[in-house]
């Protein structure tokens, strides 16, 4: 079992201690690696030496927020970091090798499975980067403006740019002492929320033309599908946050949204629901998890058959009339 | 000429009358509704009257915020204020005949013409909203739940939930202390942000695909017309904050909102730039006016010549290279 640390013991742990690797989750999302950012600077701006673990998955979007950090091939540390991982299935290929090893968690999951030497978990925040945030204020006076704009980052994309329903006072809160220090936030808001590729606008519009909606316009399944993608010229940064898109049209209380991964028998889905309806206990059916109102798992069967499968558990999370 | 208060000044102007009338804006936005909906509501907390003369135009999206405050027809006002409104152009129809009478008015546009007896205005702020909030915490010890309500859909709609240029560190500051004061943000994105009618969803696409690019694609200009209104079935609701959306192509730093009203001699503009661009310089070209990166104007033309004024004027905006 893990030691459970609050946000002043995880300082005071970091303090003690030193050269540190710092790990990100695959397909990592802007909380993990605008956390890893802002932990590996905020750790070096007190002397200490950190680095984080290159992530194969990474993408152009996020890639700017942790590239300042990369470890060498040859660097040796002395304590392993993880941030925003709930369970050692979601390391990346590359970290896999430390599935044992790891001796803290900075994590916000309720599902999160305690699986390293010490865990600080919090899952009232809405994004990992606000116990960053905490942690930061707590090892060194002032958050530097580097650090702020990683946690800008890592919290306004964990919550769509403060409108999805895991948004918290204490976001909005981080978000305006983080501009306040620094992070350069409409330039963020720009780049992150407010533009959009030739190749995000057509894939957007094929993904709404194709919604189906279901249990009399309640639940909306989107589908993405390889041969889509190729169409529409979208790459993995085109399509970050789109699993928000079904869950926008009216009535809806449950969007789905059903992914072609690596072939037509590999397909994520991910979970995007309101208050009524449980989408970490659907997910959960599936082998998933996640959140209250956001989850996800991964199935091997065509998208045909996720979506038949998804139907057919999802009745039974449907508020009653 | 105004004599100018800053909030402190304008909480003790309140506090020694009684008798308020408040006005908005016409084509009321969320900011005018939700800074008079909280203000009427903090001052009959301490003991006022206080209503909100009804305004003709308000949709049903902005009403709830203010349908607790309208003014019978034969309410006499000791003192007449309005909020977020530049100019007397802006009044709303059954609001003209106060041109002369407006004691108080309560705004943050750098280009209000200052014609009231006296003017709280703080041009630094993205929101009336948020000049509202610091007015309420210096009237009453608490804002209460309903005023946090108001304000929250004033500050996140004027910001685009926090998303537009205009967003500051103290944009988030309110926020995060309206939510903490009980704005149920949640059900708030939900309806204003995060939900879109069909009409809206087909209106988006039929923009999109008419989107026009110009200057190397650094203008976008979208164009509504009266037959694409009724084609997609959309109202007014349905294109509320449709003016950011050709700003958010990939490269474009001028985005052009077209929309023809009461027939095809009559266009308004807005116009939504980055920070490299003078939105304020180019309406006040056509006489109009706004803040340094949201404008608008409206021409007596139709949108053809519209647009070629605009293309006309607008390239001596446009940063050289």
């Amino acid at each position: 079992m893990s030691i459970m640390l609050d946000v002043n013991e995880t300082a005071n742990w970091l303090k003690e201690r030193d050269n540190f690797l710092i790990l990100t989750h695959r397909r990592p999302d802007g909380d993990t690696v605008g956390s890893a950012g802002a932990l590996a600077q905020g750790l070096r701006e007190i002397g200490k030496t950190a680095y984080i673990l290159p992530n194969p998955e990474i993408t152009p979007r996020y890639a700017p927020y942790m590239s300042d950090y990369l470890s060498p091939a040859d660097y040796c540390a002395a304590h392993v970091i993880i941030v925003d991982t709930a369970s050692t299935a979601l390391f990346p290929k590359n970290g896999e090798m430390y599935f044992d090893q790891i001796s803290l968690c900075i994590d916000h999951h309720p599902s999160n499975t305690l699986y390293a030497e010490y865990t600080c978990l919090d899952a009232s925040t809405a994004s990992c980067g606000e116990i960053i945030y905490e942690i930061l204020t707590r090892l060194n006076d002032d958050v530097s403006a580097k650090s702020a704009e990683c946690i800008y980052v890592a919290v306004s994309t964990d919550t769509g740019c403060f409108s999805f329903a895991n948004t918290t006072a204490n976001t909005l809160r981080v978000a305006s002492l983080v501009v306040q220090a620094g992070a350069p936030h409409v330039k963020l808001n720009r780049k992150l929320f407010r533009t959009k590729s030739q190749a995000r606008v057509k894939i957007e519009s094929m993904i709404v033309a194709g919604l189906e909606f279901y249990f009399d316009g309640k639940v909306a399944i989107a589908s993405i599908s390889n041969e889509m993608m190729a169409h529409a010229g979208a790459d993995e940064d085109d399509i970050d946050d789109i699993t928000s898109l079904p869950g926008v049209v009216k009535g809806v209380i449950a969007g789905i949204t059903i992914r072609e991964l690596n072939g037509p028998h590999d397909c994520k889905v991910s979970v995007r629901t309101s208050p009524t309806v449980n989408a970490n206990g659907l997910a959960a059916r599936f082998g998933g998890g996640g959140h209250a109102m956001a989850s996800g798992f991964s199935l091997d069967k065509p998208i045909a058959e996720t979506k038949a499968a998804i139907l057919n558990e999802i009745k039974d999370f449907l508020p009653s009339e």
